[in-house]
């Protein structure tokens, strides 16, 4: 369920770009008008507002929020302003141009989005990169991070409930061997976890825990501080649960000495409009303090108040 | 370019289906009829008459083709009634249950047709066999053969004509290396084949050339026999000179002892309406003796008259 909230009459795109418009104009900005309207928009509105914006004032709206607004709180409304598809794009690429931890972000885009999601992510990759997302995720990265990015990247998963419980049994099998053996960049592991649908994965390692008393992800902690395995146990948490996922990549991002905005702003931003009531959910059982007071304490200014409308608080 | 010759005046889809019925209808079946109203109809028509024939008669269309028709014969009628997408998703399931030989099935797919004829091939598989494509195929290879198609399979090729000539240069460096290392099966070898657009593969494969003084397929015939090498060598003719790869396959169907129905029906199917005439051309050049002529010499009855109808050739 989303946390975005759209006011049941909101007035017409025209009127938005003319208030926006107006927002820009003469010295300083006016940053609470644009969250009043685009922290209050959903993906249809927002592109409508674009579209109508760019026609009569023949300028891209980014452009202008991009010279307008600074630092944290800029990055957030630009990111929140794209389409999803397009946004998801753009975070794949970047991701692509970094280190380590970015691979975390396009697992994350893989991983989560349906498959028809992750299949329009990649066209508009052709079109706004000249590339294919999966070349340039293969050109970047290396060794075990390659082998299992590329194919988790490139999958289209099937999204029916069919579940084969032979086949749940027999790979559940696989992947315990092969994780005794501490062979878990093994092709077979790779395989199971980048090809089979949500469903059957699920059927798998429900298996895997009645079979061998362990749920999996406990088996995979032998190296705590192992990249491969830690981006493994997030794989898997993305593919069976999303929105424990995302509470725990919340949680790191605030509880880190200084806050780890990028992580916070793609999390609100890419989820507002999906699942974020569960993860708020999730994140208040788990942190005993409701993610809008975390939000609050570690953020400041129209940076705070543009994630907190974005996950539905009222008095933002 | 195609071959199928399609009537500039053809009849309504009611009276070819009417026609077919007929041509089921008593003792015997009119084989004539059908090649000479399936034979000369495009996927669209074909389609159009499938789902006239079942609102009119309440069947199936192929059912009665397959309950009508048999042998050789029946083969080619059937995998041309489907449409194409449909007729891919039906190959390479079929190909994930067989051996070996099957693996250049799955290739041709995968390297043949358009990035977005693959994904409909893709989603076509999910519909008919509730499974990704890529599920079954890694599911059913190993080792070399399961590394270099699954990533072929799941690939959304970039199709601009953009060429990156220092990449071009660079990576067929990386390919002779691996090549005079015989590490043929290397995860860049397969990166560089299977993620790269198909122009950019060109241009790699003409740098190749012209640094190291060979065609690269020249240089991956180090062991004529060896199963993965030839695969390889027809992953890369697939990727930049399909009609040569078709051209191939055609005669070495023909010229087996006893021909092989499978692959010259699968070809021609598959090609009529595609790039059959230029198939046809490097097959003359070739074998010196027109493709209708060697198909003639090789088939008889009404599978011989099917194919040289999807073939182009008059008189059939």
């Amino acid at each position: 369920m989303a946390t975005l909230k759209v006011p049941s009459s909101f007035p017409p795109a025209e009127e938005d770009s003319e208030q926006l418009r107006k927002a820009f104009a003469g010295w300083g900005t006016n940053e609470a008008l644009i969250i009043q309207i685009l922290a209050h928009r959903n993906a249809a509105q927002r592109k409508l507002i674009r579209e109508t914006y760019a026609a009569t004032y023949g300028e891209d709206l980014l452009k202008d929020l991009d010279s307008e607004l600074s630092s944290d709180f800029q990055h957030a409304v630009l990111l929140w302003a794209l389409d999803p598809t397009e946004r998801d794009a753009y975070l794949a690429n970047e991701a692509t141009k970094r280190l380590t931890y970015s691979n975390w972000v396009i697992m994350e885009i893989a991983c989560t989005r349906s498959s028809n999601d992750l299949f329009l992510v990649r066209k508009e990759y052709h079109a706004r990169y000249k590339r294919s997302l999966e070349e340039d995720v293969a050109y970047h990265t290396t060794g075990d991070f390659r082998k299992l990015l590329v194919p988790l990247v490139s999958a289209f998963r099937y999204e029916g409930d069919e579940v084969n419980m032979m086949l749940a049994k027999s790979e559940a099998k696989i992947l315990h061997e092969k994780i005794c053996d501490e062979a878990y960049n093994h092709e077979e592991v790779i395989r199971i976890l980048a090809t089979r649908s949500k469903a059957q994965i699920n059927a798998t390692l429900n298996q895997y825990n009645n079979q061998f008393g362990n749920a999996i992800n406990k088996d995979l902690k032998s190296d705590p501080k192992d990249d491969y395995l830690s981006l493994l146990r997030a794989t898997i948490k993305c593919l069976t649960c999303p929105e424990k996922y995302f509470e725990k990549t919340l949680r790191l991002a605030i509880n880190k000495l200084g806050t780890d905005e990028l992580a916070l702003t793609r999390v609100v931003v890419t989820q507002a409009e999906v699942n974020m009531h569960c993860i708020k959910e999730e994140y208040h059982k788990r942190n005993s303090i409701p993610l809008e007071r975390a939000i609050a304490r570690d953020t400041s200014g129209d940076y705070e108040k543009m994630l907190l409308a974005l996950i539905g608080y009222e008095d933002a």
